[in-house]
């Protein structure tokens, strides 16, 4: 489909093109302007669309394709794409834009609307002010179902959301909240006050955004509203926006737990070096970790070059532990992401951990044994590699359920404390215990 | 909250407790079962809820609770229950009990709802059909806006959604939907087709769920029909169950790119064993590749004996090799599963990767080349770890890159291709590189 509006453009066929799109959603014609090289093309596509089209499929552009686009058109054209946005779109846009776009932007914004998007500025970027609209319908106690159904068809039109509605007291309190579809069921003579819901579900402009996505996932609703500390009701927060703070979180959680800064931007349109600044810093800490690991096998040059053998178990058992402790840190990780595991379930979780590590490491050994003695005969190499793969795997779990606990309980991201992390730090404790158990078992050999 | 419950609970307090349950979300309701440690405090819970509120809370039970709570309650009760509960949480219930709680299930379930549940029943896990609901509202083209509201008055009261209705043929074809809103927004005599959407998007009761949680993100709605083969309207999904379904399956990403079977059971519900038993295949597979390392290493005895220095940069060879593939592996498996990046950009991708690797890997480089040289000072020893050090990078971003590509192409999941198993292949590279280049650059030592 995108190929052929490509090449429909690309040959000015425009009456064909039009008809085209008409039959496209809005998301799959912005993926369109994606693909288009030139700002010429895009803006040639762009004033094909219709009016209300035109606005709607604005909203669903990457960052860089709304800024050839505002670069291009005209402020007529800009004042009507602006008008027919919703609010929290808008501010999106803005957060986006460099500033001589956001001077533009704001200056042919709709004046009632400059100082509410001025307002939306301010709330952090990871806050539920940052995510909420203000196009919501509020209603007055005391109404019947009818009458606030006249009420939602004179005010609802513009509203980004009419399906739930709120109850607010005279000073925009809120006292409770009513769904469209109870006001449609319900007989019209039916007094509001016995279709709302007096438990109303609301946040704060300063809470995390995270927790208020998590919230839609475990009450199932579509929209929440938001509240400043007097409980007036200052926007709402919609399940759709909800989805893509999950989708970013998770990405961000990703990102962190692969030793990356995370970031906003698509990987194909990060440029290589952003790229490279995002992975340099940890690469660099923990390449310096290793180092230190590296010094520890100095102080066992004798060992090694009496025994050679022992350097080929060191692979194995600094991958297995490293594996073991991002098993048990991806688990606890995404356990307190979804908010099933709590900091007070510590000592649960890492008895867990150990019973795990035992059945685990038992049977590892058990395999790593049988085959050093077929491979080499030697049954006290075979002791001091299995004895350290129980400790190994011990430590490795009991770390990667520990460290992400501790650092949420300090305050930090828990998902700093993911594989690279743990699988350095464990590195460090199975050379360590592989060389102590070494020199004790094998002291004659040496 | 739930302390408070509890507390009132054991000490017999009915009337404060109804009061305090009046006010909670069933949502809240349904979590104080899950720290109820005794069957008959959960019925006693149970029978003080009011009847509807006792199937909502119901839905939102955990599955043993929900066993729990069915082994004990009568016939009667069960009925009144089901007959309460949307036809998807009623399959989603049947899914998660053993057999004889199911036989029970079904013969208190209405008779026109067994066979529509045995229907449900057989769709496969992963598919779409299995996450809808039939609790929609069908309309016929010719109706105006007003009888179309008199129509979803009429039919719309046990419907899970009628905030979209969707517009049928006479044989049940999908030809379009309605928003709930435009028809109580639209003049009462405007017809039915003016304020209908003819694009409707729809999914196959086939198709894979996370494909289909991913049209949810993409084009911002809030349900999508599910057609059969012939266009028929079956089913639809509602945006909460795909919410639940993009977690399900970040969390199914996670653990697998931690090497891990993924489970869908919390983690601290899982039994120790069970989660032994899905680390420990592949801790397993990853510790015999490992062994094949080491045993690599066997070859290397004599320069590791000449000059046992060496050995102490494994650590630091390994983990960054091991840390830059995973890093490059996990955005291109995220990317994947966003659909962000597509098999196509592979030569794309794999460019960008190679740049990266190349400013990462000279940065790295030039760290190490000025520690060595003011630690040992060994220009030799030097070039040899600097040189490995920029080709393990290559490697490890190449196939952090490439492997999971690979493994899309031949339809095996991308996850599997993530940290543990990028780095077993890039330890074997990167030992493989390191000696190479030591025979070489120090064959005069040796």
């Amino acid at each position: 489909m995108i190929d052929r509006v490509l090449s429909l453009l690309h040959s000015r066929q425009y009456v064909e093109l039009r008809r085209l799109i008409a039959d496209m959603h809005v998301a799959d014609i912005a993926e369109v302007f994606s693909e288009i090289p030139d700002r010429e093309s895009m803006l040639r596509l762009f004033r094909l669309l219709p009016k209300g089209v035109a606005a709607e499929t604005f909203s669903y552009l990457e960052p860089d394709v709304q800024q050839n686009i505002i670069e291009a058109i005209t402020d007529v054209e800009l004042r009507s794409i602006l008008d027919d946005m919703f609010l929290d779109d808008c501010v999106d846009l803005i957060e986006e834009m460099p500033a001589n776009v956001v001077r533009r932007v704001l200056l042919n914004t709709p004046k009632e609307n400059r100082a509410l998007i001025n307002q939306y500025l301010q709330y952090p970027d990871d806050s539920a002010g940052s995510l909420m609209t203000n196009e919501y319908v509020g209603l007055k106690r005391g109404l019947t179902a009818g009458q606030a159904l006249s009420e939602i068809r004179r005010t609802g039109v513009d509203k980004e959301t009419i399906e739930t509605c709120f109850i607010l007291s005279k000073d925009r309190r809120l006292e409770g909240e009513v769904l469209l579809r109870e006001i449609v069921l319900a007989d019209p003579d039916t007094p509001i006050e016995e279709i709302m819901e007096d438990y109303t579900l609301s946040v704060k402009t300063h809470d995390d955004r995270e927790e208020v996505a998590m919230l839609f996932s475990k009450y199932d609703v579509m929209s929440i509203p938001v509240v400043d500390q007097e409980n007036r009701l200052v926007g709402l927060i919609t399940i759709d926006d909800a989805v893509d703070v999950i989708q970013e979180e998770n990405t961000e959680d990703f990102e962190m737990m692969a030793g990356m800064t995370p970031s906003d931007e698509t990987y194909l349109k990060t440029p290589v070096l952003t790229l490279a600044k995002h992975r340099i810093v940890w690469l660099l800490v923990l390449m310096f970790s290793a180092m230190v690991t590296g010094a520890m096998l100095e102080h066992f040059e004798a060992a090694i070059s009496a025994i050679p053998l022992l350097v080929s178990f060191l692979p194995m058992l600094m991958d297995t532990g490293g594996n073991c402790g991002s098993q048990a840190s991806t688990m606890i990780i995404r356990g307190m992401a979804l908010d099933e595991i709590d900091l007070s379930d510590v000592f649960r979780v890492w008895w867990k951990e150990v019973r795990v590590a035992l059945l685990c490491s038992v049977v590892l050994a058990i395999f790593n044994f049988l085959r050093i003695l077929i491979q080499y005969r030697d049954l006290e190499v075979a002791a001091v590699v299995c004895c350290t793969l129980i400790c190994t795997v011990l430590i490795a779990k009991s770390l990667g359920c520990l460290l992400p606990m501790l650092a949420k309980r300090v305050r930090l991201d828990p998902a700093l404390m993911a594989a690279p992390m743990i699988t350095t730090i464990t590195d460090a404790c199975s050379i360590l215990v592989f060389f102590r158990f070494a020199l004790s078992f094998l002291s004659a050999r040496l």
